[in-house]
């Protein structure tokens, strides 16, 4: 299994607190040591960076320590390998174009026979299942929605195609996803998923992986906000929710734009 | 106009030295300083980074000269922004995945009137004419080749329809042109591209741009070899080759594997 962090914020903000508390995860407080990746959308752009270091003793983990990026939508995936070897090409998050947008995914689970048709527009390069899934459905969002569609600023056709892909995929195993395409940022439980609403006023959070305290105020105006996600929290002292199995949802400038509990599969 | 640099090694290699005096004309000894990228091939994924920034004084070319980076395959661009905006999501090379192979691009020239008939498969997401006719390449090359032929070790049909195209395109306007796959690096001369072929007994370089020296015996063995291409040539003391206008050549492993002086067009 691997674990999952995302945030959507109003503003551009720097994820540091968060990523030090995910990243010891990755190989010193918990075994996610296989690799680990990370995508910032800033100026209308991904800049994904992965490293197939374990992630709490990474070259790229220091450097971007120091570089202090300020983001709009960030994912972040650690990797615990299950298929596929311990390499870069198999770290997450993986990026495609589709509409002329850039989508970044990562994932958290395993889906041991998983084995979809795959047409050829959209192909792993890597071994792992978690690639797959991604090519399969963007495969099946091209085919099914409307350029229109998957270019919406609201992106409710694509949120209810997303949705119900991932219940599809997840009967296979387990599949926790995030995806985005740096506007917005969709989220689907399979097992474990939690989010956090951060907004004034603001806590004095502390790192549940690190002995790290951080008085948020002291970061953030009174007008921001942001919305994290992680397979589990990542702080003390927070409202973390965790979502239900089954359940979706869609973040955009910092809040929770859409949420959707399980749909139950019509009978074939 | 902007200006392009590439290289395939044998062996990993350290691209620092020649990235010295390439970087230098972003902004300092020359005027591409409207931003700029690079990706670098290693363990079969490409890592691309890209700055809005003037190469010659971007935070990005002072981390990557910390990094030290080895890589088999490199890619790199400094931008004069003539169609698009100054910004990340202009910034080349450009990436995207073909038949499970990531290709980037880059492009030095101008397409003032280029207008291709996208189906959609591939779209541009930011703005320049650049990665337009990119997402015209891959539309043709995924039209018009098998998966096998796109996939091959020896790229023998790839190369005869990229020549192809890029003559097409640059019909329209100033196309000189890098694409690599990390396994092959392909390069078509417009206008201005210039290779050297570095290899034992190597010599005593020194950068155009500025005033550094490095002896390439010390920190080469008998058995490296490599290819540069740069859009004029970086260093004083060895033997770069202007390329003629239509001329093509596919690099790998640190070797010209196969090269195409302009193939005369079919009329209508």
């Amino acid at each position: 299994m691997c674990q999952l962090l995302g945030m959507s914020c109003q503003s551009p903000a720097n994820i540091d607190f968060s990523l030090q508390g995910f990243t010891a995860r990755g190989g010193k407080t918990d075994e996610h040591k296989d690799g680990w990746g990370i995508g910032f959308f800033r100026q209308a752009r991904w800049q994904v960076y992965t490293d197939a270091n374990p992630a709490a003793h990474s070259p790229l983990t220091t450097q971007l320590q120091q570089e202090k990026i300020k983001s709009d939508t960030v994912l972040a995936h650690i990797r615990k390998a299950t298929v596929g070897d311990v390499s870069e090409r198999n770290c997450h998050p993986f990026v495609r174009t589709i509409a002329g947008q850039s989508w970044v995914f990562a994932h958290n689970g395993h889906l041991p026979t998983y084995a979809p048709n795959l047409n050829g527009a959209f192909l792993p390069v890597g071994d792992t299942d978690s690639e797959k899934a991604f090519c399969w459905i963007l495969q099946q969002a091209q085919a099914r929605l409307t350029q229109d569609q998957l270019q919406a600023e609201v992106p409710s056709c694509l949120f209810a195609l997303l949705h119900r892909l991932c219940q599809e995929i997840a009967a296979e195993g387990v599949f926790n996803v995030l995806i985005s395409n740096g506007n917005w940022l969709f989220a689907f439980c399979s097992t474990h998923l939690s989010y956090l609403q951060r907004q004034y006023p603001f806590a004095q959070a502390r790192l549940v992986d690190l002995d790290i305290t951080l008085d948020l105020n002291a970061v953030n105006s009174q007008d921001d906000r942001m919305v994290l996600l992680s397979t589990k929290p990542l702080t003390h002292n927070e409202p973390w929710v965790s979502l239900n199995s089954g359940e979706a949802l869609i973040l955009q400038n910092g809040i929770i734009v859409q949420q959707q509990t399980a749909v139950q599969q019509q009978a074939a």
